[in-house]
């Protein structure tokens, strides 16, 4: 059974899920190898349906996918966490630890092989968005849980195994550690001025331009002020609203439309690079957080960036993001 | 000129060095070359002390090299801060900004281009840590500073880009982020128990032993409890101290001891992995914090394991630390 153990110095959930491999010789570095091409068996393209766990949503129809079917969302085979039994808590002197609930799925984002999330036109991006959101909706009646990190590692580099497009879903009995930050930083804010941070930086984005990348109606995409990495993207709506799956159904598609801008600008601009996704959104079960803003991080993955600062969660970035915001903002697409 | 700027949301510095390449073209993966071996040219060998600028300090002597140096300190020819200025603050709207002071410098820690750290004598390794203390009390009259990060990226996959064993240090006009929520953790803790957390922790380790890797009279190496990495490895000394650069010259050898042993099993039991290590030391100019701990974190880089964590701050760790200091503890070395 995997548990979640607390950092109790810093206030850090870890998830363990140790029926994963522990001898050390697991470890020595090899070669990785590419994520499987289409030469190889792909268990997520179509007709190959009975090799992954049966999906728990499926489009068209939401429910058990039909032939023709145009996105799955499966339990991952090999979860992080158990969705089975009790969440308990419990001390071990100092430290604190609960039993590893939670809930793991993929979502298979097309049926094609060679589809990428980049490539996708907006219907079909928004399918995958309206598939998180009605997952969302869906896990959080389960009252264990407590957040949901939605992502996609994109390219080997960025961590995926399997080449065939998609995203994940962790749903987690506890708070992400930066989540609990920015929740932390917002309340901050909004206490003082009792404005929402996000929508102050929206403000004053829109009106200096130096770091805007592409904007609609209702989303906006930009490098922050303050990146980590370079070309380090956010997408934010510039409606307020703390939680992701309470957006409508007629934001999703200006929704879909900005994600494409922004991974068609990365991918041009940076030679398909592989990245990582984020999806930002308030925890469940408090008070709805007027404080919080949902947004999409996106953090391309350019060389062996990781150094010291995992050690020292300080950052050296030699990209300014006004540089980066003007070569994605003036690419010719 | 680099500067610092602060993402508000939270509260976390970030160095932009642009003079460094901005156009995303070199940002485009390739494979990365492996540091230059002994066959190529390195301007850290003797006789090629001209190639690098004059050092800061040198051992023997304490001043400039002599010909038969065994250890030599020098500026980064490529300093992700300079040295030179006055510190300004200046807001932009929302967001605060700092000009880009701070001293960057490469400790060369042995003439020989094949030594590592790992293969060192006590008394070598008790030579860079009597740097780093030497450097540190120099750098910390600098007004400017308020704290210093030592560090050091072995092989290509943990950032090293000369192979020639050496050490980084960045004296920081602000707190890096890790090293403040380390302060605001320990501080709570104090303020409820007026007891420090980390002392709290070595009672309990060395206690229950199941984590403990390996102990002397004055440091103690062990996994701590709730690891973001396999095999991540923490040296903390016995001695309840804040700062590093206070530690009196009879415990530099112990110590030196202690980081042999621990790097020594991580090489053995994982096969000269990559890895970053970094000194976490309390910041400076403050009134000398009681409830702070020196120590020392190691983080064997295994593989592409950084995916979504960067931007979710949630960790899955494949290995409990009990087994991972299980197996560093019975290695026969």
């Amino acid at each position: 059974m995997p548990e979640l153990r607390k950092d109790p110095i810093v206030n850090r959930w870890v998830v363990f899920s140790a029926e994963r491999a522990e001898r050390p010789t697991h470890y020595r570095i090899s070669h990785s190898p590419a994520p499987s091409d289409g030469a190889l068996y792909c268990p997520f393209c179509p007709e190959h349906e009975n090799e992954t766990p049966p999906e728990v949503f499926a489009l068209p129809g939401g429910r058990a996918a039909t032939a023709d079917w145009q996105l799955r969302v499966i339990p991952n085979r090999f979860p992080a966490l158990g969705v089975e039994g009790e969440l308990q808590r419990s001390g071990d002197g100092l430290y604190d630890r609960l039993s590893g609930i939670g809930a793991h799925e993929v979502i298979i984002e097309h049926p094609s092989h060679s589809a990428t999330l980049t490539t996708l036109s907006h219907g079909e991006i928004e399918r995958v968005l309206y598939a998180c959101r009605e997952r969302i909706l869906d896990l959080k009646r389960d009252v264990r849980f407590r957040s949901i990190v939605v992502f996609k590692n994109w390219g080997a580099a960025a961590g995926a195994t399997i080449s065939h497009s998609h995203s994940q879903l962790i749903a987690l009995p506890v708070v992400p550690k930066t989540i609990a930050e920015e929740l932390e930083g917002t309340r901050e804010h909004h206490a003082r001025t009792e404005r929402c941070l996000f929508c102050d930086i929206l403000h004053q984005e829109l009106h200096d331009r130096s770091r805007l990348i592409w904007e609609n109606s209702q989303f906006v995409v930009l490098a922050p002020y303050a990146p980590r990495f370079p070309f380090e993207t956010w997408i934010l709506p510039r409606a307020h609203r703390s939680h992701f799956e309470e957006v409508g159904e007629p934001e999703l598609l200006p929704c879909a439309e900005a994600l494409s801008q922004a991974l068609l600008r990365l991918s041009r601009a940076l030679d398909q690079p592989p990245y990582n996704l984020v999806l930002h959104s308030a925890p469940f079960g408090e008070p709805r957080p007027h404080h919080y803003h949902w947004h999409i991080e996106i953090i391309p993955k350019l060389g062996h960036i990781a150094g010291f600062e995992w050690g020292s969660g300080f950052f050296i970035n030699p990209t300014l993001p006004e540089a980066a915001a003007r070569f994605l903002r003036e690419l010719d697409l």
